[in-house]
């Protein structure tokens, strides 16, 4: 196996062993992205010369007995909406031309405080206001959509590109170019995760978050990022996801109680994607947790709260840059940022409020189980072509809307939400389940994830690019 | 004297000695009403013989041996923004007409299951919005304002026509009309008390609170009404405040640093007012308490958030009347609710996030004092038919934005905030300190308050009304 398909797991053991080294390791990635990123489109920048300098910085270190944790050496893409320090961070815009960060976000310092090696910055839907991101395209098949926002990092990842990256999900865009290139993506718990130095789409229903090519990958990531920001309104104090971000192997899932829900989480789903789901769902009671039907609350609410929320949110962040220069923005993120100058603030209100009722209504459905396991999106990557979705029921929706429709739960209410690979269609794009939480049990969703993959995972081999 | 003039807790200590009945102190308070209300106007609505048959209830109980608490027998008054079952809430509005609750909001409730003797809803500024309450009439002197929103409440303690009263404060109208009256008003941290069945005003800054005598009976109340309430999404967990809420006599002051506000709530403040509250807060100095200046943070803009979140959020509220009947509110309300429709989701959350940098800059200061001594309102009672206030810099307020300036910073952060009587103007009118605290430190300002009631409280005698 050559060093860039490593696991961040595999290779951190590696790295350790001194069986590869981090230039070794950061080297074969770099590699790898002059080999496909021309196909794929994942990266903006590429940071190269001071890749190679970091991975020789984290070699010495270990040479010199320091170990900065299971992230020393191993090299990570970051989506372009995250600043690192002297780097541009684009947000893949016209809008951001001639910027330069001046100072590392809150997660990229931690990145770099436990040793990680940046290879570059990866490409966005712009702004992170959609969910195809066209620069980029699948990794499995690049006639498909990478799927979006944080399109770019998912397909580093799959494509061994990246042995990690960073996302970020307002909607889904963590979550959901994860599912559509066969990746494990965790949107944790809202305010688990540092934000300062992170371009806002939406500030209530912002995250970052990992992607990654295994559940274990993810909390490792998660266990070495979470903690208070005092940059970030919306942090939370230490401590508050108590110590269950490490140890998320577990003895099987005895006594773990999954909803499985009868309503909105299989409506309008591809049947390919329910049957893949439905059968993941029954290996997770095969491992001994209890399958309980759950009716999920106030769906039909669910895209009308999200939009309300959203939009005048992303109007407010870029109101100047919207009057002053409109022209920077493409014309799909440009008509939503007009339409937001629309929204009354009755309107907001009421989305603000109908999410209040929802986070709730939601934590009844907790007193039932511990686990809300779903798919993740209701189709796999379509053609890149493809703007509609025509469902037999006779509705049609546009592809962002479906892609966002089972995700944008968890961004209102905050709880953390885990996607895993599930299988793949006829057409071998993967499908993805995604397991929910509480908020703050994101150590629940991980040992979830974490035991289905050690029983049925199967090894995506990022080397093997279709097409 | 009189039943009527006991303070709360007199009036328990005499009940549980058996000295005086709930049904002799309840008539008594019901004559006082007699007597007085046509001059003060406190109440909307006298529950008289339903407050007769409590008392009664209250007598045949404590004779069988049963105590409910410090508030068994004692009778109170309730602003009428809050639901008590087979009464209307009128709100002191026309828009209300035909109105009746189904069931007794929270607050209701509690009292009621702590034995007080309900005895009448008392006026309020329209829907609570307004700073004078022109149905009532000043305690003092009945050609000068109430204060409000919740005037009659506190007319009707300062005028012995009940012996405590629950107000609501969205930007001073409980620590207001105290002020002007003499009284102590205390609105506690956001979310200790609860909301349900309280007609709102302003979701997001709305409090309840009481309004009372002295210091020590408005922490019985707070005792008996704070914890969680499963209706009212602001509510805070069981235990949120510590067990602070009660032993709130302290030994003196030593140790407790006292902020002094060097900017802001000393300007365009009456120089009668200024002398009284800095004498005061040299009293705290003398009960042991460090004296520290302080800079309170971002003043400019209390104003700008302060507005921006309460207009567009009491429209919200009343959207419905305000379309099918706009006819039904008074001028002065119907203009801010209808203003109210005109403002954008980007101003509301311009005003949302300035209200989070304030919290935070609030928070800094918590770091350096423990309590900030500040004058609750900037002069005393006006005339009736005052409508703005000229100050020695040339400006010109009008009365109501006077009133709630002083008052504001601390619903927009949450903090706890208790006024007390502290002197006299020349018309013997009263002026009134605020101790401000950080949030959940309820019993701090409490503490405080009682010192240096103990050693300087005068007491009101609420049977002498002035003209």
């Amino acid at each position: 196996m050559r060093p860039f398909e490593l696991t961040l797991t595999e290779a951190s053991a590696a790295l350790r062993r001194r069986e590869l080294s981090a230039t070794e390791l950061t080297h074969s990635v770099l590699e790898r992205i002059e080999a496909v990123d021309a196909r794929v489109g994942a990266y903006v920048t590429v940071t190269d010369e001071a890749a190679r300098a970091a991975a020789e910085r984290a070699d010495a270190e270990r040479a010199a007995g320091r170990d900065r944790g299971p992230l020393h050496g191993v090299p990570g893409g970051l989506k372009d909406l995250i600043d690192v320090a002297g780097l541009p961070t684009t947000a893949s815009s016209q809008a951001r031309s001639g910027h330069v960060a001046h100072s590392d976000s809150a997660v990229a310092a931690r990145l770099r405080e436990a040793g990680a090696v940046l290879v570059g910055k990866t490409h966005t839907h712009e702004f992170a206001y959609g969910l195809t991101t066209p620069q980029s395209r699948n990794a499995i098949d690049q006639d498909r959509v990478a799927g979006g926002s944080s399109g770019g990092s998912a397909v580093a990842v799959a494509a061994g590109a990246a042995t990690f990256a960073l996302g970020t999900d307002t909607g889904g865009s963590i979550r959901v170019p994860a599912a559509l290139n066969g990746l494990v993506g965790l949107k944790p718990t809202y305010g688990l995760l540092p934000r300062s130095g992170v371009t806002s789409l939406s500030w209530s229903l912002d995250h970052v978050g990992p992607i990654t090519r295994t559940v274990r990958d993810a909390a490792l990531l998660l266990a070495a990022l979470a903690g208070p920001d005092a940059g970030d309104p919306a942090s939370l104090p230490a401590g508050s996801a108590g110590d269950g971000l490490r140890g998320t192997d577990g003895d099987g899932l005895r006594g773990l109680r999954v909803g499985v829900p009868s309503t909105y989480y299989f409506e309008r789903v591809d049947p390919e994607v329910e049957v893949a789901v439905r059968a993941a769902i029954a290996r997770l009671g095969d491992l001994g947790a209890e399958l309980v039907e759950v009716t999920t609350p106030m769906d039909r609410y669910i895209h009308a709260i999200h939009w309300g929320l959203m939009v005048p949110e992303a109007t407010a962040y870029h109101e100047q840059t919207l009057r002053s220069t409109p022209q920077s923005y493409g014309p799909d993120v440009r008509v939503l940022l007009e339409a937001g100058e629309l929204v009354s603030a009755g309107d907001y209100l009421r989305a603000q409020r109908a999410r209040t009722l929802l986070r709730r209504a939601w934590a009844r459905v907790y007193e039932q189980v511990d686990v809300v396991a779903a798919p993740t999106v209701p189709m796999t990557a379509v053609p890149v072509d493809q703007h509609a979705v025509h469902w037999p029921d006779g509705t049609v929706e546009s592809v962002s809307d479906a892609y966002v429709r089972l995700s944008a739960p968890a961004n209102i209410t905050g709880m953390p939400s885990l996607t895993l690979p599930v299988g793949r269609d006829a057409a071998g794009l993967p499908i993805g389940m995604q397991l929910m939480a509480a908020p703050l049990a994101d150590a629940t969703v991980l040992r979830a994830g974490r035991a289905y993959e050690a029983a049925h995972g199967v090894r995506t081999t990022p080397g093997a690019l279709v097409s």
